[in-house]
């Protein structure tokens, strides 16, 4: 059966910002659930949902947080499947506080860090793990690649047709 | 056949920063290639490198560059396997020119990134990812982990017999 | 037949921006063309556009990004004509990200990187470009230097007409 | 009986920044004891003694992490002790990152932070907290001040000396 | 006697971010004053309320500040209680100003930093000291600690609810 | 008669990083001079070098200098000429303080700003623009690409050798 | 007579936050003029300013300018009068470039930079400066602190009674 | 009789960087006294020197301080006289948490910020603020203000010399 992402949130407040996630795992038929879980405010539950997470089912774990974001790093520390890291945009500098939380991960247990609020970036590099031993992800995958191409050719076609006018 | 990792350096001066990258795909008995190729330089054997990855038997694509550090993001451009970025230590700001170069990419094409001169988290990042498929890996991997604590503890009994002293 | 001027833009979001930019070139009666072509989601035919824009008779490309901007690297990577880079201005740090992605390139692939959001700059810059050998531009930008001049000289006159009431 | 202060390192490579620290405490005759445990390598352990902290007689932790710095608001997680948090020097800006993952803790879960490599501090933090319940470890801070003005005060002097040559 | 918190604001702008500070603080039923007193513009009563802080039965000092924050540093100079501080956000890099202006102190005077408008952990931080004395309010904070957990479960659990739709 | 380069050094202890500048412009047999000349302590006589270059047979200009780097600036003020700016390395945040004062230049007056301590980019970038109307040194600049591609290609196969061992 | 006290714009867009500046001088009854110079469109009027500024009767320069802040800088360039460089808000940043632009001058040619947007206390700082020989003015001053003193004092009374119901 | 220059210094340790600045004071013939005085160790005699300082026959205070550097503030917020503050360089982001503590002060408090450890700057600020009323230290600073220009020209002919070789 199809190894599940979980989506781990710190805080309910991240959620619109990684509805994108959410969005694109489905889009791309990944099975997946999505958690509320915090490294600070209840890290014996953070702490059970990665220790526990491969052997039900999840292969990928996403996790997104803002500020000290110690969520990935906590979550990495007890798991050996790979965790992608989102840092969530701040006040502070634009979000450079939850990258640097998030990214700068000592030696041996490494963060898969994506741009700050780069939630959909995850799903698709989530996509691209799973699919290292699932031909048709990797189609869709490669589809997905061909519209995103599509899309920009076709926005430059429009621009084409408003500078001739 | 095992899918090998492709570790990509912008440079030969990226390679002493490298090595634990290589020493550490070894331990994990993970065939590997590496290349030195330039987003820049040479960018057309760069792009036909990441182009014709996945059917040379490549699985995963780690990618090592400084200051402005388009290497891992044009091979992301054209290849749906995972690219993981290793940002180099600069003497710009501590590498936080290669860092922001890497990590923030545009919607639709992810680089996973790691820490500045994170080589070592890139392979285990790289395992991780193998691991999915691969059960011996994924073991390799919880032993290693249990080593890393190992060693802690043992620092610790160090520690504390010096501070008994 | 005077050589034209290539707008390359990263994303259609980037063209409110840019628009000035388009607007000096007009100015400066410069043929120009502006096309939305992506490092990362067309990147074959952002290569193709940049080998082949000398002999399509362009003499300077101007390249708008941001984020992990790679855009003007891209190009600059196979071509020899002078490629100018335009930062767009992000959430993270103001377009931080944007800027040390674009003007930190390594040794032998240069960027002419001005000011984040600064495209009416960049017009202005390849104008004095193509200006070393079309003295009528030349004098075209010898007269807008002058008309800045009297900008500010009559912004002056009008404050202390203000200052003396 | 006198409450402990615990210094938790996250590394061996922080000793030698942090025995300033260990020194401070004995100056002050503060019971303490001092533990190398990672918030990523052993996260149980890490988990274990802020968990029982207070029970084993420990009245402040002290935490000195570097890079993705998790360690003290991790330990803060799981106690209502008070957590002192030293962000160690590092090649990334300085300590920045350090500094950014330990003081920017969500709300709910402090840490007080001190300056990067600041071990003394954190050692003369944990004093002026316990001395709120110790008098006489109260009496000893004051002098700890006296002596500090004193020195600059002694060093003003032998500058008017050279000065005066 | 319960020792008393004492809250300065360098500024009446202060204080509506430094609502949640005063809040908190009641909701553990600890006693404080609030002041407005600035390093700058009222230096001797500034200087006079901290050094006659002990004698006036204060244990904790909580100081909020913004752009070049002197006040948590100019109030620990003359008092032995533990100092907060709370660096207010600015315009000027979200608040990285206030934060160094506050965290970067001397060897031999400590600031206990905590997040930029961290209003509220410095309240929660005050508490965790003045608890180690009173185990009734070391009481009120796991209970808080607690609810913090809960509240996150609940929003997990609304989470599922809403996914299951 | 080909149209020269002017190197501008702010100060004298520029000019061991800008040596590989006016190597590269010889190597593509380009005229120069270079000058110390300082837009602080020489204003008049970096004003009218700049105002009198194009008459003086100039076609770019290099202003190489550090801290708060006015040079560029100062020179592109009075002439039409393109500059080029080469922030210096500096102690403070590595240079950033000489990038910004260089690139964010105002509206009207363009900088073309290259990486910090990019002396060698922009005898490259120099070349570029001269070669818009000089098309021997247009194919000098395509030799020069293709030797930094066999170079990069060399350093590969030497790669493949030690790995092979 | 009283020295004058000049007050340059780098553009008439600074002058919403400038003019705090202006009505401070006012308030001290210090005579004022301001205009709208540009380091880079008015360079020559520029510099004349300056250059005759104290032949006319000046005392103080004040130059207000964003971005790549020049003007303190070139009109220190050619006075020996004390320049106050006033750094604009930016959005890069929140003013950081301005402010590195303007306070990192190299050896020989100082700015006396205040903070970012403080145009209120270049104002003071310039009332400072004439201070020095004229009493009248120092006893002004001293009145001001005295206000800003009674100011928060009385700030801090509210509090108290808004706290007190 | 003229007035003199006080540099406070935070720390003996800023003595080496300061040097310069007092070696300029000699050279302009400004008397000046030095001592190490700290807003931190020694609040109190800080305090005391800066509110007698004009009664004592001081014109300007120069203060030098790094990391959380209050010095030059704290002097501030107790005298007319203008202050004029010199940020130590720091191992932390190259003295910007010096430079920013410095700068960024309140409104109604100015300090008149020089470059990182720019204390030959501070010096001759300080003598443009005295010369204001010394028409013989003005005609000192024109003659050095000639002698930099000279010494640039002269560094240019070798490099001229040099180049001709």
């Amino acid at each position: 059966m199809a190894q599940k992402v979980a989506v781990i949130l710190g805080s309910d407040s991240d959620l619109p910002a990684m509805e994108s996630c959410l969005r694109t795992l489905k889009t791309f038929q990944i099975p997946f659930e999505a958690h509320i879980l915090s490294a600070h405010r209840t890290p014996g539950e953070a702490h059970d949902f990665a220790a526990n997470a491969k052997a039900n089912g999840f292969g990928v774990i996403i996790a997104a947080a803002g500020k000290a974001a110690h969520l990935a790093g906590v979550l990495a520390a007890v798991t050996t499947l790979p965790v992608i890291g989102v840092p969530m945009k701040t006040s502070m500098m634009g979000g450079l506080d939850s990258l640097l939380s998030m990214v700068q991960m000592p030696k041996g247990i490494p963060v898969a860090c994506v741009a700050v609020d780069g939630g959909e970036n995850a799903a698709i590099l989530a996509a691209q793990m799973l699919a290292l031993a699932d031909e048709g992800l990797s189609e869709r995958l490669a589809h997905f690649k061909d519209d995103l191409s599509a899309q920009v050719l076709e926005k430059d076609k429009k621009l084409q047709e408003g500078l001739a006018q």
